[in-house]
C-alpha cells in the first residue's frame, strides 16, 4: 500500500530546502476517508484554493491532486487523507520567487483513522480552557496555513486522556476555536460559532453545520463568543471533518446538555447525508 | 563542497513527516559565515537553547552542532549558515511526543553571502511600512521560531529593489521591526529599539548593540516605537547578523542622518570587536 504521494512519487522523502520547513510556507488539508473515497472533497478543494489565493501560491490542478488522492484511497474502508501544499523550494530568504516560477510542491498522505471511542459520540466529551492564545492575523484567519505552533502549544498543555480537546481564546479573551476543532454552542435556542475573521480556522465540517443550520431553519450567528456565552449555554459541540460532532459534557467543572434538541437536530441532519451518500 | 548536513549525514532530503514541515514546529539560527568560522556562536546557541526550553524541545548537544558547523565552514572565506532545529517526527495531530521520546533533526547548511551593494552600508537604505501586521503571541515572541508565513507575506508586499526593508507593525499600530532585521531609532539623543515581548524575534546582533550602547555609555532603551516616534527620529538604522548595522536613509518619503553621532559610535565599536577578533 502507497502512504505518501510527493509530487506523484511514492516517496516519503522531501529536498529540505522547501519553503514549508523554512517557514511554513504552505497549506494542509486532512481528510476523512470512506469506502474508497475522500469525503467532501470538493469543500476541502474550495478551502484550499482559497488558502492557494491568499498565500499567492499558484492553484493547484485540482484533478491532478484527485487523482493522487484517489490512487491513496483505493481499497482503505476508513483513513485520514493529508494534503500538504507548499511555495515549493527557493533560496535563503522570505522573499519568494516569483508567481511564475514557483513550483509547488504536492503531499498526499494516508494515514490510520483515530480510533476515538464510541462515548465521545455518546456521551460527549470533557474539555479543557488552553492558556495558549491565538494571535490576531485577518491575513492568515480562516486558512489552514502551516504556521501551527499555538496550537501545538496549546496540545502540550495537558496529558490527561480523559480531556479530549482544549478551546483557545484570542488575545482579547473570545473563545475561538478547539486546538483541532470548531465549536458551537446554543444559547437562548439559538447557534452560534465564533467568528474567525481575525485568528482560527474555518472549517469545512463548520461550513457544512452552517449551510444545514440554515436549510433547518435553526437560528444560527458567526459572532463574538465569550466565556461566559458558555457559562450560560444550553449545548456546546465540536466539529471536524474526521469527528463530525462531539457534544461537549463538560468544561472546566461546568456541565452541559449532550442530547440537546439543536445537537441532536444537527446530528441527524449528518446522518442522512451519510447515508444518501452511501446509497 | 558539502552544503547540508541533516542529522550528520550529508544529504539534502528530510522526512517528509517531520514536524517542521507540518506545523513548523522548530527553530532556526542565521549565522554569518566569515574566515571559516560562524560569527557570534555563543549568542547563536543561546538564543536556540532558549527556543528549545520555549517549545519544549530538548536541548541540542552544542558541541555536536559546533561541530557540524564548522565541518561546513571550514575554507568558507564568507558565507551564511542556517541551522533549523525540529521536533523531529511524530504522528499525525498537533500532540507533540513526550519529551523523552523526541528525536530532533538537525539541520545545519550553508549558503552563499548575500552581495549587498556597499551603499546601503555608506549610504543607508530605503525603507518601506508594510501592511501585514505581526500578531501578539508572548509565548512565541522573541524566538526564532519557524512560523514565519507573516515575515513572508510581509516581503512580497514590494518588488521595487529600491526599497530594500519593510517594517512591520502590531495589531496595535506599533513599529516593531524589519522583515529580516531588528530597528534601533534615535530620539533626543537616546536610542531606542522596540520590545519584542508580544512579538518581533529578539535578533542577536540587536542584544549586541543594546551591550555596545550600554558599554559605550549611551542612553538606551527598550520600549514602544510608534509611527511619531520615527517620524520626529534624528537617527534610524537596522540590525541584524549579517548586515551588522545598516543606516536608514528614507522611510516612506521621510529622511534621516546616515552618518548620525550615535549611529557612528555603533559602527565604530562593531569594527573594533571585528578587528579584536581577527587578531
Amino acid at each position: 500500500m502507497i502512504e505518501m504521494l510527493i509530487n506523484g512519487s511514492a516517496t516519503t522523502t522531501l529536498d529540505a530546502r522547501d519553503r514549508g520547513l523554512h517557514y511554513g510556507d504552505g497549506l494542509f488539508e486532512t481528510i476523512a476517508v470512506r469506502d474508497g473515497s475522500p469525503a467532501r472533497w470538493d469543500a476541502h478543494m474550495q478551502r484550499l484554493a482559497l488558502g492557494c489565493q491568499r498565500l499567492a501560491i499558484p492553484a493547484i490542478d485540482a484533478s491532478l491532486l484527485a487523482g493522487e488522492a484517489m490512487r491513496l484511497c483505493a481499497g482503505v474502508e476508513r483513513g485520514v487523507l493529508k494534503i500538504i501544499i507548499t511555495r515549493g523550494g527557493g533560496g535563503r530568504g522570505y522573499r519568494a520567487p516569483a508567481m511564475d516560477a514557483v513550483r509547488p510542491t504536492r503531499i498526499v498522505a494516508l494515514h490510520s483513522w483515530p480510533d476515538y471511542p464510541d462515548i465521545f459520540w455518546t456521551e460527549g466529551v470533557s474539555v479543557r480552557i488552553c492558556a495558549t492564545r491565538l494571535g490576531h492575523n485577518p491575513l492568515l484567519a480562516g486558512i489552514k496555513h502551516l504556521n501551527r505552533l499555538e496550537q501545538v502549544l496549546a496540545r502540550s498543555e495537558w496529558d490527561d486522556p480523559g480531556v479530549v480537546e482544549g478551546l483557545m481564546l484570542d488575545q482579547d479573551g473570545n473563545v475561538i476555536e478547539g486546538t483541532m476543532t470548531n465549536l458551537f454552542i446554543v444559547r437562548d435556542g439559538r447557534l452560534r460559532t465564533p467568528d474567525v475573521s481575525q485568528c482560527g480556522v474555518a472549517g469545512v465540517m463548520r461550513g457544512w453545520i452552517l449551510d444545514a443550520a440554515r436549510g433547518l431553519g435553526i437560528a444560527c450567528e458567526i459572532g463574538a463568543v465569550t466565556l461566559e456565552d458558555i457559562a450560560f449555554a444550553e449545548e456546546v459541540f465540536l466539529c471536524n471533518c474526521l469527528i463530525s460532532v462531539w457534544p461537549v459534557r463538560e468544561i472546566e467543572g461546568k456541565r452541559f446538555e449532550v442530547d440537546g434538541a439543536v445537537t441532536r437536530r444537527i446530528v441527524s441532519k449528518l446522518r442522512y447525508a451519510a447515508m444518501s451518500r452511501q446509497r
